[in-house]
């Protein structure tokens, strides 16, 4: 199917190292494109300038007044509270509560979070174990599937709970598709394994069945370092010895608990990625009404400051810690009080957020294939549609949910998946823009046509007609009869085949046998080291 | 339906005025919404700058080059050459074809097609017969139906040709909802109907079923001059004598027969609205590699050199006639020959049009909800938001084709209509942009809720709970159990049910009786006067 796809403009080959074994190793050395192959694109087109910078300015002012006045509570973490004071935040101490857990309400003067920001850098590289490199920020677009979901759906079997055959199936299609570029994290939730295990063969799908970068388990500090540790395993056995102290190979998609509170679970994973160096993604998870007001300025204000709160902290533990500036930020059915997506006031929120993004000179998290659909219907990508061409026009560098998000995300879509990579690929060229050159403006073409003629003949078409499009294999452009004759098949009906396909036409990337089995090792041994756990 | 949408932000309130008779009137006295009350809501974003002044002289200065190396045809069009020699460009006269068609090649000095343009205003007022203002240009953006689809479907009746009941029942669609503020021209092609006399029926279910402006017919200039005739009829018997000489109150939809060539239908429709002071949309219509170059530049030089042929042959019939700068600008498929809608391209291309029509300073139609797609299906809605979404960040102030179009407009569905319809409220809403004030910014539900605390009993919530946020009538965002509950229905099959209780729930906007009776007196002679022919 991706080879339907013209090279994209702006992309930069970043491809892995040649590597002497395996297939991808042959077809890098001969020239053609590796098994994976992802060139991150480039944005060659402006970001969306919503507000001025005077409405910005009123947004940065009321982020800092909510941290001044309001400020952010630190739950279970006596560490963030000294560092923070240390910093010069205000602190409170605030009693225990019933279950003991201490924390504490830190605030900040006005600038002073924006300033803990600074260390930060403006952009970063992540690593894969082929050698591949990933530029997270400047003018890059890096995408990635989607997270979290504890269900799946396929149209032959439709919704059920995700297994782990189902995580590693969405990591191999992700590593099969030039239109994502890294591989993810909790690609879906393997709910036939244990809580307290199921990150060690999360990460091991990850690092078996694909090189593209990827993110580890944040659902506590020792999983988060587990997933540190099982990088490490691979990429000092294949790129060298301590490797990970000074690249990125890993992150954590960190969530804070909004409104205005982290807790010691979110802020320790956090600590233990940056700590050991390695990235996160820290987005605040509003929903309009619930977790914030029901008015997009105030919210944007709030994401701004709790996503500084977050980066602050990092750079606290690890100062040049890579960090990416996220953002989690939705509305609701003011009837329901269900989460809905690519809705117009989320659709502003998006464009604005992504100008303060630019303005703190962070890398952006924002954008994404987001619906509250329970299929792959009009509704489906209408609501993806207008959710991640928001995030493109922002300004994004990064989306986490570039493919498969269902039903608000509890579900993971075998055909949504395809059917989201389709609108990827499709951004890929969006980003290159117009060249407005010689052979663009073809004049020639209008000499040998002229009025009143085709063009299709000309010498211009003819040089220009493999390259000037994006070739959808999804969309269906036949005659009504010609679509008849094929079954009258609907995009979700082809998505059905096309996974089929490439799940069918995967094949790893090579790793170690000896690499695999240390990892194995290491696996089987913390499963043995503690019981069963559901939680 | 319609009421479950909120007013949208910055929409200026353009009612009819209030009537005498009629449900509708009684309504506007009271102060509650007319039918068909449609406010045309006013741009509060601005537009996407896609290229620099640098990029947008070049596209320009190639447009002249078009205008003064290939130039321009006008066939069977003696009129159109004196003119055009009498202002200065060169005429070169061609031989006649096999047909006896004269015809001549027309070549502009760089810069002066775009002179000619000058005397067209740069927004003007469309006038209903029930004393609503729809304005064009500007800060405004209207909205009407799909326009020349040959066939219909629903999910009941599948695909089939389509009627004169057919055309009724989306005037009356599109009088029921607010959220089209224009009635289309034709809607859908009433193949019951003669060719020739097709027009007078059209005409006449606009006249009766709606009140919002509409368009003509455009294919032959004396069904043309019965179409505003007919108009005529009405507005001197509802708004007083001689309201056309100086009122818009009827368009012809005007297509270029690109590349570079104006037929005498064409250019005789165009010339008789604007000899009787009525306004045109006037829009290229090129599919890159057949009308056009495959390149996007040269696509974009040559609609905008045809564009300002039209108009300036606008001019010279009639100076301030109003005009629309108009677009039909998209892709195919390069291995088929299909045409292809919302592709990354054709989104590119829109935004620079936008750019143009700006600098010449004029009302842009472009954007619509496009697909290729033969069912309602995630691509039909994938390909219709990124078609739409571009012509709004492009500037548009004018959309054809907003709702309904199907299968690259052979087709106009009754289930896209509405779900097309929903996408045009929320388009309503986005162009509201964001309002930066104390309530937005909602500091004392901070103050109220705090860190960790539900935002939703908070006075700010419950005062700003039902204006916040659009609320779509045709998403549905409930849990997988209560949509499970509720039939399991995909989009299209919600909108299956709304347009019948739409169309169960129309009532007409009141026409005097006498008024209606001329009309169809009008219609009888005309019909009598010809035989039935069927071109």
């Amino acid at each position: 199917m991706q080879a339907e796809g013209s090279p994209p403009a702006g992309a930069e080959p970043t491809a892995p190292r040649p590597r002497r074994r395996g297939r991808a190793g042959r077809a890098a050395v001969s020239g053609g494109p590796p098994a994976g192959a992802a060139p991150v694109p480039r944005r060659r087109i402006p970001s969306y300038e919503l507000l001025d910078d005077q409405g910005l300015q009123r947004l940065e002012n009321h982020a800092d007044w909510i941290l001044d006045e309001i400020g952010v509570e630190f739950r279970g973490d006596d560490e963030a509270l000294e560092l923070f004071a240390g910093a010069g935040a205000r602190i409170e101490r605030l009693p225990p509560d019933k279950n003991g857990v201490s924390a504490g309400r830190v605030r900040f003067e006005p600038g002073l979070a924006r300033h803990l920001c600074a260390t930060a850098p403006s952009s970063f590289e992540m690593h894969g174990r082929d050698g591949r490199v990933v530029p997270i920020g400047g003018d890059h677009v890096v995408l990635s599937p989607a997270y979290g979901p504890p269900f799946v759906s396929d149209l032959d079997r439709g919704r059920r709970y995700a297994t782990l055959e189902d995580f590693e199936n969405f990591v191999k299609l992700t590593w099969s598709t030039p239109w994502l570029h890294h591989s993810g994290g909790t690609v879906c939730e393997p709910v036939d394994v244990p809580v307290n295990k199921r990150h060690l063969d999360m990460v091991h799908a990850h690092l078996r069945y694909s090189a593209k970068p990827f993110m580890g388990s944040v659902t506590a500090p020792q999983r988060a370092a587990d997933s540190i540790e099982m990088a490490r395993i691979v990429f000092e056995a294949e790129r060298g010895p301590e490797f990970l102290d000074d690249h990125c190979v890993i992150q954590g998609n960190i969530n804070v608990n909004s409104p205005l509170v982290w807790d010691d679970v979110m802020s320790g994973a956090l600590k233990t990625y940056a700590r050991a160096n390695q990235g996160c993604v820290i987005s605040p998870f509003i929903i309009g009404g619930a977790m914030g007001p029901v008015t997009q300025p105030a919210l944007i204000a709030q994401a701004h400051a709790e996503a500084m709160t977050g980066i602050a902290l990092s750079q606290l533990v690890r100062p040049g810690s890579p960090m990416v500036y996220g953002n989690f930020l939705t509305t609701m059915n003011l009837k329901s009080g269900a989460p809905t997506f690519g809705t117009p006031e989320s659709v502003l929120a998006t464009y604005a957020i992504g100008q303060l993004a630019r303005r703190l000179g962070l890398p952006l998290r924002c954008g994404a294939h987001y619906t509250a659909s329970k299929v792959c219907d009009g509704q489906a990508m209408s609501e993806s549609a207008d959710a991640m061409n928001a995030g493109l026009l922002a300004g994004t560098n990064y989306v986490i949910h570039a493919a498969g998000w269902l039903e608000g995300g509890l579900v993971m879509s075998y055909e949504k998946f395809m059917m989201d990579l389709d609108r990827c690929a499709q951004l890929h060229h969006l980003l290159g823009g117009l060249v407005l050159d010689h052979n663009q403006l073809a004049a020639d073409a209008y000499r040998e046509a002229g009025p009143g003629v085709a063009f299709l003949g000309t010498a211009h078409t003819l040089a220009n007609v493999t390259t000037a499009n994006y070739n959808s294999p999804l969309a269906d452009t036949n005659s009504f009869e010609q679509w008849t004759d094929d079954g009258s098949l609907d995009a979700a009906r082809r998505a059905n085949a096309q996974w089929k396909q490439a799940l069918a036409d995967y094949e790893p990337p090579p790793l170690a046998p000896a690499v695999d089995l240390a990892l194995q090792s290491f696996i089987v041994d913390r499963k043995r080291s503690m019981p069963d756990a559901w939680y």
